[in-house]
């Protein structure tokens, strides 16, 4: 095989050549590195804190950030007022700071409005939340569409508060300004386009969901040099309103997303999860479930839910897209989930770069899966008389690209596509895809005329 | 909640109402005290035990005694001859009954024609079945379509006759009369019926069929002062000829007939079992399957099979009602089945109750399933707004109520029905149901114009 | 029952006698004594060998030997030249033939061209095959299409070689010739086909595929003289270019098969083993796993794939025959495969009998299914009038053949065929069928007008 380094020179390099190629440790790490930086920044679902972040990633792609005026109308929803943060504490009759936002952003309620009193732990306590069962972590909790303010703070923290009176201090703002988002998109042979999805509105936690936006930043860098068949729209977006905006400003692009991903918890060592998209048998759902079986690690796939990220709005039922959602441990189902302990410990390089080693996976099964005819199906082609078989009877084992070759010319009836095969012999894409190409080169397949007859089967 | 109390007074209570207020110990109670009454009498497929029972029923509901002259022609079959019996006896050279019909109507093999003769044990013996691998308990045995004659009785007692002559009495009547059984009908809003059948022929036999008999007689007491969609026509008919012969006299009919079970042993503490209707999705079937699924017991679904009791003619080929039956142990499946052990202490007053409860959650899928259509399907609409969700985002758990309604906005694409999205989500359906009565409240979901198009799935 | 013997007579045997009469052990005998008689001669895909295997099958039934000439084009291929072997061996310096073709044919590379030549050891080697792991066992390979010659031997054979020269001799032609075969038909009442289809290429292997050859020869030799509905073909060809030969001279008649078997690996004690035609739901694929439930073993159905024998030609997408493959233990999975260790202890005449007994159980099945049409589809008819149904019930046991005729009732609505209802019953088809005949003798039943609309359902 030709190496990618030599390729990229003449402008030609394929997504089969990145997937043998790739070092998930190095692209790991990078995406590690990522999310240290990343980590202390206080993102909402609109403000600086987004703008920063959205910036920090153009170091590794191009991306565009995208402003969205408040108010303007998405749908049932309109965009709401931009907030931002500068300071906020909770200081007690000694001057101590015994709440401070400075040591961590989640310790304020997310979209909090500004407040600037003193008043009793009584009162203040309507305003307090924290995790009974968890005390040493700080709870993530928001309130941006009831406005309200608020402190999260530990059980322990919580404890020591001595009653009396206390200044309550939040310099935040809550204008009309904008809704800020990210998207890069890389010119295919086609327009047709993968869609990947992830939210950038969580501040200090990491599994949820810095790990997915440096994934898909990672992963955007690595395909942007690539000769590819679809068009890549990478979105980093915030949280149910980041997705019903775009969807509501891009409605007449919509028909052009022929699969998609949304991203997230990509950074625990936990097993992978894929949850299918609403339509359940989408080329995206055979996709990753195939390529997930290969990946010799337990995983889990999931029927769609209305329940979980931004999936819920691109499987919205007048929306319908083929997005399916892909997170090693899901939300809620670790428990630092939405809490600070949610931190740097618990991604890892090594989850991350496997993360992307099976969304390198994934899109190389969609740029090369496509239907084929063989050419000459009235009993098996002689392979051995075109080099494409051992010459040799016999042995007891037929070699695995020989199998290959015998299920693609068996299937290859004008129905199945090379995924279709592979799911069905239990053989990796990527050798069934080989093997299909061999059979081209040898004039034993050509390409399917035309989609086939839904009904004919 | 309104209590079914203050409603009823205004001529409103609705299905939901009553399984909220039910209570299965007292509705059980009521049930059992009926078998009690009942199962002294000796029941046959006709004759004056029979409508001595379907009377009794009628100080529960008020249903109708249907008589049907013998001889009349229903289907491939005639009504056959009144059967009616005093007295039976086989009494022994001293003078004693060793076998008396009036300790227990089984000793009596059913429909026996008369005799009045004096015979040796051997001439007798060909007339006597017991069992003798449980030798305490007389079986039950019928002869209904062969003119014959006969005593069941223990094995002990077997045992027990001497060698000699015996005089064997049976003093009974075989002559043109009618089959007689009752009908009960409720009219709800529609003439769309739903058909609640048990056979009513056993003899002094508590679970096969006393306990079917009195739940549907407490089911439709219960039901005939709500509001309800549907018409509910109740059934006490002989098995095997009664439904055949209802069918035969009610062709006509029988397109309104949109859901039905089979009741039988009902009574005695082992699991639900049900047994799909002969179309095997129909609603009755993925309703009865959601409820029992919910029903926190372990239970059996089956397949539908031509073997058990009058399902059999409802799902005949040419009549393929959508009936299936529920049972808790299945007729043949319980070692008391068609014994004397089948008596007083095999059910029990909150078996009976449990069942009922059953019953009405499957008749409250029945009313409120609906198809509706999501007026919003665009993404989510915002909830919050309109008081439908949390106000505070970030806790880890989604309250039940709030998946219950994105469940039913992404499913109510015009195809999926209430049951369906219950199905799928594992949420119970009246939680689902009260979802959608919360968003058509809100104005967020309508009515489905029409029947899905099957075909455009 | 009237017996075969009877029956022969009047020229009128059905195939429901001969699997009630047959004897396994007999038939299993038999089929060892043939294995025992081919198994020394040395087969290949064309050449002498084989023609006197098929001569020898000629005692057991009148098959035909066809010849086609080399070079015929046949789809892909071209018939190759005949390959026949007079002697090969391997002599050391000490007149020693140290390997020898005449202990075992397995020794020479099969198709081996011939070579007359002294070499040291080192050049030899190149030709020498054997496996490490199991070393008292002689390979077996070929070299069919890619000219070559070389010699099988034990581990043992070639750890003793010393190094040295040695005398290499093949008498061996490949040369212009014929490709034989053999085929029988037996003529049924229409002219639909079922074909059995075997390989006859292996040199002196038992159980891959002499068992194979010997129980075509003897269903063969069974259904001759019964009274059939379909025709049978078998035919006993080279592995591949066997197949194909046939396949492409015999397009025209293609569509007149309507069910197939590949017969290989029959002679093991193992477990059977069912490979699906490509189609997957054939009536053969239907009617062998429905046998099998019922064979009181384990056994193991698999899904078509395009590795294995002629099963591959029969099912290549052009050809897409419903042909499936029966096996006991499979190619390949078993250690002896393609070994000299695949010799007359590997096979047994009990396990050749039980073979032979499902394929009769699978031709009763392809010969009696059938779509019926219950004439009295509106309840049940009454069958205790017609003698068909116990005169007493209550009875705790249904007995078998009442199931039966329940079954057949209920189902035979114009969709289901006897097979249908044999496999959701569980009932075996046998009893099925036997109770279909009694419901058409009493009138119940009638055959179906003409294939049911697939779309209907």
């Amino acid at each position: 095989m030709v190496l990618i380094s030599d390729i990229r020179e003449k402008g030609r390099a394929f997504i089969a050549d990145l997937v043998e190629e790739m070092d998930p440790k190095a692209d790991g790490e990078s995406a590690y590195v990522l999310i240290e930086r990343l980590y202390p920044i206080c993102r909402s679902i609109t403000g600086n804190g987004v703008r920063r972040s959205l910036r920090l990633l153009r170091e590794t792609i191009p991306l565009a950030l995208r402003e969205v005026v408040s108010d303007t109308p998405v749908f049932d929803w309109t965009v709401p007022d931009e907030w931002n943060i500068r300071d906020a504490y909770i200081m007690n009759q000694a001057g101590e700071r015994v709440v401070d936002f400075r040591k961590s952003n989640l310790h304020l309620l997310n979209y909090s409005v500004p407040i600037n009193r003193i008043m009793s732990l009584a009162e203040l306590r309507a305003h307090l939340f924290s995790i009974p069962a968890a005390p040493d972590w700080i709870p993530y909790r928001t309130s941006y569409y009831h406005k309200n303010w608020g402190f999260c703070l530990t059980q322990h923290q919580l404890d020591k508060l001595e009653e009396g009176e206390y200044h309550v201090y939040i310099d935040s703002t809550l204008h009309p300004g904008h809704l800020t988002y990210g998207e890069f998109r890389i010119q295919g042979e086609t327009d047709d386009e993968v869609l990947i999805s992830c939210h950038s509105c969580h501040p200090s936690l990491c599994n949820d969901n810095l790990s997915g936006m440096v994934v898909g930043a990672r992963l955007a860098a690595r395909l942007q040099n690539l000769s590819l068949r679809y068009s890549y729209r990478f979105l980093w977006v915030p949280g149910t309103i980041g997705s019903i905006t775009w969807l509501a400003l891009n409605e007449t692009i919509l028909s052009r997303i022929k699969h998609g991903l949304v991203l997230s918890c990509m950074g625990d060592p936990g097993n992978f999860t894929y949850k299918r998209s609403r339509r359940g048998d989408a080329d995206i759902d055979r996709a990753v479930g195939h390529v997930l079986s290969h990946s010799r690690r337990e995983f889990n796939v999931l029927d769609f839910t209305p329940v979980g990220y931004d999936e819920r709005q691109y499987c919205s039922p007048g929306i319908n897209l083929p997005v399916g959602s892909l997170m090693r441990t899901p939300n809620g189902c670790y428990p630092q989930y939405h809490t600070s302990a949610d931190d740097l410990s618990l991604v890892t390089a090594s989850a991350l770069g496997e993360s992307l080693l099976q969304l390198f996976c994934v899109v190389q099964v969609l740029e090369e899966n496509r239907r084929y005819v063989n050419l000459n199906q009235k009993g098996e082609p002689q392979l051995g008389r075109r080099g494409l078989y051992r010459q040799m009877g016999g042995g007891k084992d037929t070699a695995a690209m020989e199998m290959a070759l015998l299920w693609v010319l068996n299937f290859s009836d004008g129905r199945n596509d090379l995924l279709d095969i592979a799911i069905r012999s239990g053989i990796p894409f990527k050798q069934i895809s080989r093997a299909a190409a061999a059979l081209q080169t040898a004039g034993l397949l050509g390409a399917a005329a035309s989609e086939p007859d839904a009904c004919e089967d």
